[in-house]
């Protein structure tokens, strides 16, 4: 049997990027209401008389006992603080996720408060979108996208399923069903690095006019350096150990291309860069 | 007075991926003639039979006496290789360009046996392809994109203007003319280093499934390591100077976002990155 929002009333904490695409997302399934908090009441003003949500709170207490799903589109440390602060005031029952882009750091931040009679599941959409002067954000950033969740044995298998049909018909592609340890460790690699090596490559430059040099290559791998500092910062230092490594793995990788171009060993450059080729291939475009 | 190419004989030195879309982009000038010479047989045969040019020879000496305008487009060594064991063939004021990604180790190369009654401008047109089953590449590879030219003052005014014409009619878009140290340093940054990191990136991983795992980012920044490998080792190595030296630094800034990544020092952090972010607004998307 297919998953019913239609009596559902779903809290959307926090109306940032991630939390207004989510708040339009959720539209299609047509849930009771979608609520929404936010310390800005602007920002919730904006998106009532929009309909973007049906009503905005600024004190989360007022809302949380009436809603069966809430969803949680905050920093790691906001994300922290909202679920320590309203511990008392979520619905018996109901589902809590949130989009944090570390797990281990935001689980063991809230595993000795949790109540037992409400079903955490952490997850992690892969979307996002560069700087924008919108307001709001359109769900059309979620089209195709991978989604990471990482439920454990104590979370309820009917509210998975819940997650799992709310996230397709919300537009993302594959969901990815992993543990908090995996999650960290892929996404060090697979956006941590990414944002580092960016960040780095732009740090290098002092000529606002390199991008007359080049092919689109370097456009492409620095667009992500125009980041949201305060919000990478948090992740990357609380994914720490793991990061470290992989910077530490990645100097290694640039060292050995390093000194053999030094030394004019075409072959063994050669070689390599073979072995990496087959290797992205077999990734997929 | 704009330039005429229909009075041209023009040859295109390689067809491979850069020289066949060259053939197709100097369609639209008509010149009197595009011939091609080419290692394989086949090759010239196919284009000939398609189209893509008058006539193909295998001995670049049967036709390079006739040609206004020759564009070489092969590896750096085979471009010397060419320019030198064919320096009594080319015909006297012929127009010489390459697309060599590297530009001093090219004219270092060949300045002692260069003929004087012949004219060689340096470029490097910013355009490529990943590696593809189709046998010619179109022209549209060059859509939009920069071509770089490194003339001397030696070079005729008329021949750099001629050259220009040329490229903006088969569809590039900046011209930038530099000298060849800046050039190789540019590229060395723009180009050279990006292909490092794709390939270093490519390297760390021994999971073929990490692109579940990812926005975007990891797919976009990679793609390049699917690397025509002999290619660039000799323009790695042939650029090892300058490349080597931004490599060191490019590893001093990931150390010290891992540094203070490790010590967690977040405000240390936010800082150099809203720094960044501002410096990479200002190159542009």
């Amino acid at each position: 049997m297919e998953a019913d929002f239609r009596n559902k009333k779903i809290l959307v904490a926090g109306l940032g990027l991630m939390g207004s695409a989510f708040a339009d997302g959720l539209k299609v399934m047509a849930p009771e209401k979608v609520y929404a908090t936010d310390l800005k009441q602007e920002v919730l003003l904006e998106a009532e008389e929009s309909g973007l949500i049906h009503k905005g709170f600024m004190d989360p207490a007022e809302i949380l006992p009436e809603c069966d799903i809430v969803i949680i589109c905050l920093y790691l440390q906001d994300a922290l603080d909202f679920i320590r602060r309203n511990m008392n005031y979520f619905k018996k029952d109901c589902l809590i996720t949130d989009i944090v882009g570390v797990k281990r750091a935001l689980i063991d931040g809230i595993k000795d408060i949790l109540r037992k009679d409400v079903d955490f599941i952490p997850g992690h959409p892969m979307a996002g979108r560069e700087r924008t002067k919108e307001h709001f954000t359109p769900k059309s950033i979620f089209a195709g996208k991978n989604y990471l969740l990482t439920p454990s044995e104590k979370n309820r298998k009917e509210n998975v399923e819940l997650l799992k049909t709310m996230i397709n018909k919300m537009g993302f592609g594959r969901i990815i069903i992993t543990d908090p340890e995996t999650h960290d460790e892929k996404i060090a690699f697979t956006s941590q690095l990414c944002h580092v090596i960016a960040a780095s490559m732009v740090d290098l430059s002092d000529d606002s006019g390199i991008t007359s040099f080049e092919g689109g290559s370097f456009q492409d791998m620095t667009r992500i350096a125009m980041i949201n500092s305060e919000m990478w910062a948090e992740l990357f230092i609380a994914n720490s150990d793991k990061l470290t490594r992989i910077l530490d793995n990645f100097i290694d990788s640039i060292n050995f291309f390093k000194d053999n171009i030094k030394a004019g060993n075409s072959s063994v450059i050669v070689e390599r860069f073979n072995e990496i080729g087959l290797k992205r291939e077999a990734m997929g475009k």
